[in-house]
């Protein structure tokens, strides 16, 4: 939630000229993602959001990412829509980093999530799902079971300064996780990121899908996993099963699951919990004494994880499955 | 340049309902001023700026501020302008804070201003100056010589782990300034912190002044000295004459200033030096180890300061006086 890089408008003046979007007339920048800089733009021809992309995101994915929401903008979904500059190119460079401008999307995050909101994103997540199959390139995901092992010996020998026995919890589930991780279920593009603050309502409709930048190439239904946990538990960690039939019914209406991702669902949901508890942690151990900016709870997903261990099969998320 | 509170959408809604300005489209935390949470928000009836006052400004300071800008929109002041909720009143209340609406501004700050910027600031200055004259507020200037004693009691002895014998410089400025400092020169309404990233342009031209939450009733003259030091002097702290007679030239033509104002020039330089020098090294001594943000480099106004100690008359900064 920075602005990392600061833009002079003496830079973007002319940054601007080489797209087709009329003259600035006033940029601000904002308090979106963590990853990047952006500035929301505002020209004669309306609103954009400017993106800088900072160390954190490789360059070498960027060309995935943009190429990803223009396609999945021609197939109807809402996403920022990358804008060409008159060489026909989405990518540019200001300020000594890769920039791109994109459509500004209208719309709000909602903090609260009613079944509602989960049952909206459970069909804008099979539809993004859908959209993505006939995407061409791919990414691998850095973040899926091949790369927790090392995130865990980053905060494995520190987790229990944070929790008693964390590190063994980890250990545990990690060795068993990579046994039993589900190999040939059906793949394609994942969002793999989508949190409340990335999914965009103007009242209980959905507006729009934001932030591609953890989307890549992997299981479909471990994104419904993630997404079971971003959007279903309350704010004490339980798990509100209402939420969550709404969200994976309206996902199967318009994406069916086979019987085997149904089955593998729980494992999916103790990987995507684990995920996030590593990164969160290397985040928590990270932070200097002093910062201003506390980092996410790790243990958020210590409790989701632990809720999903003692789930005997995709019906206790509220589904009757086949 | 953060946002200090979150504001909820399903909080929001429910506070722009209180004002004419129609339905919430979306909004965006702005990295804009280092006292306040700004949002830029989306109605459909256009954009607006949001803030939420962080506890750095007093509560009872701001219906001046917000009396200030309306006074000075309603004299032909291109500022942001405060918008009435329906029961006729500006301040109301958000996630806990006072907070208010105002009108967005198009315009971009200059970096690198050039002398036609600083010449057209002279002019905005003066022009601000003769608008406030029939406001019938008062606020004292709390970063004025009578509070200097106070941030130097803060900083000064921890000022030699700075720069070598700082303290005494210090020490040594004040106890002549409070002792020199001119009475009864021309007062009024004072932006006082009327810094290049306060002024907005399009092109050449000066398009609006924002962020008045410094502004207080004290010697107008010692207002256009803050300006001289934030506007004519370049990177390496060379002072500009160009820059500084282009301001000071037009800030006359505006308002002519009288014999008394133009002598004591040099020495309200001297005491803006100090008051910028004073509080960014309170700023600087504050930070925690490991901290993301750097503050602003107090020594720069030291070194503007040991210019200013050298000038004899207002003729050095580049006008022929009376």
């Amino acid at each position: 939630m920075a602005v990392y890089t600061d833009v002079a408008a003496e830079d973007l003046v002319p940054f601007l000229a080489g797209y087709d979007v009329g003259e600035l007339l006033a940029y601000k920048g904002i308090a979106e993602g963590v990853e990047n800089s952006n500035f929301l733009v505002h020209t004669s021809r309306g609103y954009f959001i400017l993106t800088l992309y900072e160390r954190r995101v490789a360059e070498r994915d960027l060309p995935f990412f943009l190429g990803l929401m223009e396609h999945l903008a021609s197939k109807g979904i809402t996403c920022p829509q990358p804008v060409k500059n008159r060489s026909g190119e989405t990518l540019g460079r200001l300020a000594g980093r890769p920039a791109a401008i994109v459509t500004f999307l209208d719309g709000m995050w909602i903090r609260r999530p009613s079944a509602a909101h989960s049952g909206a994103l459970g069909e804008a997540l099979a539809r993004l799902h859908l959209a993505g199959a006939d995407f061409a390139m791919r990414r691998e995901n850095a973040l899926s079971v091949r790369g927790w092992r090392q995130l865990y010996a980053v905060c494995g020998e520190r987790a229990n300064t944070v929790q008693r026995d964390l590190q063994t919890v980890l250990a545990t589930e990690l060795d068993w996780l990579e046994r039993e991780w589900p190999r040939g279920l059906p793949q394609g593009v994942i969002h793999a990121d989508l949190f409340p603050d990335n999914v965009f309502f103007l009242g209980d409709k959905l507006s729009g899908l934001i932030d591609f930048y953890f989307a890549c190439t992997d299981t479909l239904v471990y994104d419904v996993a993630i997404c079971l946990n971003a959007w279903c538990f309350e704010a004490d960690h339980s798990y509100n099963v209402t939420k969550g039939r709404a969200l994976l019914a309206n996902y199967a209406k318009t994406r069916p699951l086979s019987a085997t991702e149904w089955e593998k669902l729980p494992l999916l949901a103790r990987g995507a919990a684990l995920r996030f508890l590593l990164t969160r942690l290397v985040d928590w151990l990270d932070v200097p004494p002093g910062a201003l900016v506390r980092p996410k709870d790790p243990l958020e997903y210590l409790r989701k994880l632990r809720f999903h261990q003692k789930v005997t099969s995709a019906r206790d998320y509220g589904v009757a499955t086949p």
